[in-house]
């Protein structure tokens, strides 16, 4: 198979690094360009960067020229783009990028709840594409928030079993989560606090939208308290789940460990897609966060609530599978329905 | 007012400390002798004990010889006691002062479902101390766990004036509530975990005891997820909260901040009770737990939940209101009712 | 005696708060002005800053215009400006405060080095004001840098007394030392970092001007390795000392101990200046910041050095003892010395 | 290559656990029994021990009985031992394994600066083994503190070409360096603490004998200060150092940098040695900790020293290169040198 290739916008962030590790040697994917904002436009990316991961940035694209965001720096060199741009200036651009024919899988909130936009987890719900058909060339395909996806992802093999009734979830979530340089450290040192963003209003309505027909989201209501922890990477979820017919904690835990998902496999889609923990102080975002190369969740403590029949622990990589490498499995999924 | 004389067990540990800190220049008790285990009998306090908290060891304690945690050690010198014994010893030592006619104001967990012990925070539910009155002399008053006493203060107000249905709650909890050395630094180090303890289902019953009648607890379930994280001292709980007739969330934040308790004034009981805080992100441990010297709770994002009505986070100092405060002024009760 | 009315300029910042911290209530002190970058001007300190300090912005400045930076605006209310300004702006806006006659008591770096202005610890140094006698109206009267500022107060005694040599420092320095937003959380969860900026370069210079004449530094050499460390408040820095005549630890420790400071008292200044702490595991930051108030210091493990001879820890609150009450000890000191 | 029969001891703790991870699949080394202390005895290893890295205990060795830390439960199946046992222990029992006449590969403290046992680096000083020679069957070889090894590796390059003549170092040390329970999460959030223990009296000797010949220890002083600091895994050092001739940072670097190490290859340790980071921030602990495989140094900042002429940052591992590692790759120096 050839590799495909692809530019990368907003390559000097924080997700934008993840992504350029994640492509490094990428079996389908070949990096051929990256945009960055104008203060890094026309330097080499290995000087207009600061390397915020672990190790360097990968040695095949430290020469790369920074071009700026426009559809037209990349002429004919790619009709893909990842974007990991911030959502104030991705709104724009990424259209600039559909219009030219593009197809752009973005990390960005603006676009995640229109309609004419597939919000899509490769594995959950895979037909939203075809949302897409017969608009392009090209389209913007949708990353849902980093907590939206391991929410989604545990509640898709139980809503299409049993059918979700409600939810009520708790976040422990990540720093990195916020990007770079992102949350303060005078906050986030010895101390815990509410998010301030529109973290809740997302996790209330995203996990609908992916888990419904592609025009007709679920109508289950969630609601959320999203609090920042002093955790690098890493979202730890507890949910409180009132499925229909109120199956057993184990019976709930089964369905979990046996979901292989929909969809054709993709390279970054890992097996088992959810590690189910029996251990009783795990998932642990700092141990368990690797499962799968960060693109497994972990589940744990999947016990009885007197409330809503079901409760457990779900912990997933906010950066990986919560964000860059939600958009390369995307991209793989484009190119695996035959539609690039 | 003359000073009680009071006796402190297990005053070695992370909460016989913060008693100690608390009772320093206290206006109605005085410490007048302290009990821990046999490795730190005989030997002057000061030296005793390697001091955990900020400065040093007040003064005025450093000199008393530490005694055995035995009624006869402390004969004559006083009926009342106050007890920061780990679990597991508190049980057998606590029944030994009982027979002997003592009153023990205890932190530890096994009496508190003892239908023959009131489980009491002094400004919800006083009237629990009838229990024992007829039953002495003396008596064992418990302490709720440190969980409990900020989510049952918060329900308080509103189970009085609407009653609570059902309670969804999850906690961001202090390294301090599990004691010294408690949690390994290795467990809490960039990370977070599921708390493996009993936390859970003490708060699935603790507040129904409280919020009931001396002898019948309140009947509405509560669903508890906790999680440890890297916070010194201060838990932040969130609670989603099904009221009957369903009140606004304005209505609710007027009902916690107009609030001032049940009983007698305290020495030890700050007015007002909860800080209402309209800031978005607020209450944060590190910068709000020492509201009202750590016994006032701070309260705050009292918003519409989509499914139980209202949601809210809620802070309280774990060592302080949680524990040592906690049973200081349960003994101030004691006196101010007349029982001592 | 009346309280002189004083301006706060970067009013907003972290360490802004903390000089009105300081100042609510200051017996000699009264803020009259304050001002802030332009995006807060025209609006009451209130709604122009978020508070990131416990509890809120005292009352009693609530209501306070925000003035932008010029010494126009505060036209005949007050003819003293402490200033907590970011470096950058704070070079020129200082510069057009001293021309119009006023004194400027700064936090910033700029003009430490600068020879007409001098380089105050007021219990250090307090003669070098005389730096600025017959230059004024007014004059600049800088703080060192907060790392600096513990290191020359534990040097100071030693000097004065032996004659310093030598220093090698390092330093685990807390992230309130960068300000708001400050360090990224990213780089500080979990993790240390040597320090990229300019504070080994400060803490190799600053001390000698501290400790020599008014206008002849001291010669000896410092040598410092700086690392940010997950801490909210408090720098804790190791020094190998070397000291003319090789006196021993136990000597320095005395002389340390007993250290009364220079100048007339000011209502800043605590006694002890230097708490001297014999538990092995003292001073640590979180403990034992707030000693004196965050204006002491605190040394601990005054030991053999086989190089230099004596090597011990010391510990400073950083944005009190380092930077807003420094200032506002400096200006006690200009009132206390007739300047103003 | 058959790989050589291997027994852990202490295998349920921090260090034995690493062991174990690094062990599964080792090409040269096959574990075969695993002892531990008498609670976990006659349970599998799967059972005995609770899991405290990443992911699981590698299947290979769930159903591994523990036995008693005797030579004699181990008869006939092997002759080397890797003790990851904790101090007190480790002295009597390998000492009955060294009578026994097996090899022992201990990172323990008790043996270390025994005249009779070789503290050894593989890479740094393997001749030192030759102590051993004539003196067996088997023998015990130390690891060095965690702590020494790192500054025991760049000073060896930069003793043997200009001779070290005094240091002075600082660390940043992570909790994992004190096993587990270990550090109380209570000392350790928001907080660093200066290190309480005998790490400062280790450091000042243990290089000093790696760095001279077998039986004589090199003769230059170290003066150390030690703070542990909430860090998970990786100690970070500062060292000011002196060297013969006073080469310039640029030559220090270089040399570094080009350090091949002495010795035979091992599959344990990595090329390069030493990764010399440019970057002004760097290295990190979180990001940098897993150079090598967690066997590489990484050194940044060498930079002019006024007082020593150079000094400069190094991290490395501690529970890998400065402990399981480090047994490993002596293990696999005894096999390579022909002595097992």
């Amino acid at each position: 198979m050839t590799r495909l290739p692809v530019v990368v916008l907003g390559a000097t962030g924080m997700v934008g690094q993840r992504m350029l590790s994640l492509l490094d040697g990428h079996p389908g994917l070949r990096v051929v360009g990256v945009g960055a904002s104008a203060r890094s436009v026309g330097r080499p990316l290995g000087e207009a960067l600061t390397w915020r991961l672990p190790g360097r940035l990968p040695a095949a694209f430290a020469d790369l020229p920074v071009l700026p965001c426009e559809p037209g720096a990349f002429d004919g060199q790619a009709t893909l783009a990842l974007s990991a741009l911030d959502a104030t200036p991705a709104g724009p651009i990424e259209a600039a990028f559909r219009a030219a024919g593009w197809w752009v899988v973005t990390n960005a909130s603006p676009w995640r709840m229109d309609p004419g936009v597939p919000l899509v987890i490769p594995e959950v719900n895979p037909d939203h594409l075809s949302i897409l058909d017969g608009a392009g060339p090209g389209g913007i395909v949708a990353n849902p928030n980093c907590c939206a996806i391991p929410l989604a992802m545990v509640l898709a093999p139980l809503h299409r079993r049993w059918g979700v009734e409600a939810v009520i979830t708790a976040t422990w979530q990540a720093v990195s989560g916020a990007g770079y340089p992102g949350e303060s450290a005078w906050d986030m040192v010895g101390n815990v606090h509410p998010h301030a963003g529109a973290e809740e209003q997302k996790l209330a309505v995203e996990p609908q939208k992916i888990l419904g027909g592609p025009h007709a989201p679920a109508a289950f209501p969630i609601s959320a308290r999203c609090v920042r922890v002093p955790v690098a990477d890493g979202h730890l979820l507890s949910a409180h789940i009132r499925l229909r017919g109120a199956p057993r904690p184990d019976e709930v835990a089964e369905a979990l460990a046996g979901w292989t998902g929909e969809g054709p496999p993709l390279p970054s889609s890992p097996r088992p897609l959810i590690h189910l923990d029996p251990r009783r102080d795990r998932p642990q975002p700092r141990l368990d966060i690797d499962a799968g190369r960060g693109m497994a969740l972990t589940v744990g403590r999947v016990e009885a609530c007197p409330i809503f029949g079901v409760k457990l622990f779900v912990l997933g990589h906010n950066t990986i599978r919560g964000a860059a490498g939600a958009a390369i499995a995307n991209a793989e999924l484009l190119r695996a329905t035959g539609r690039i």
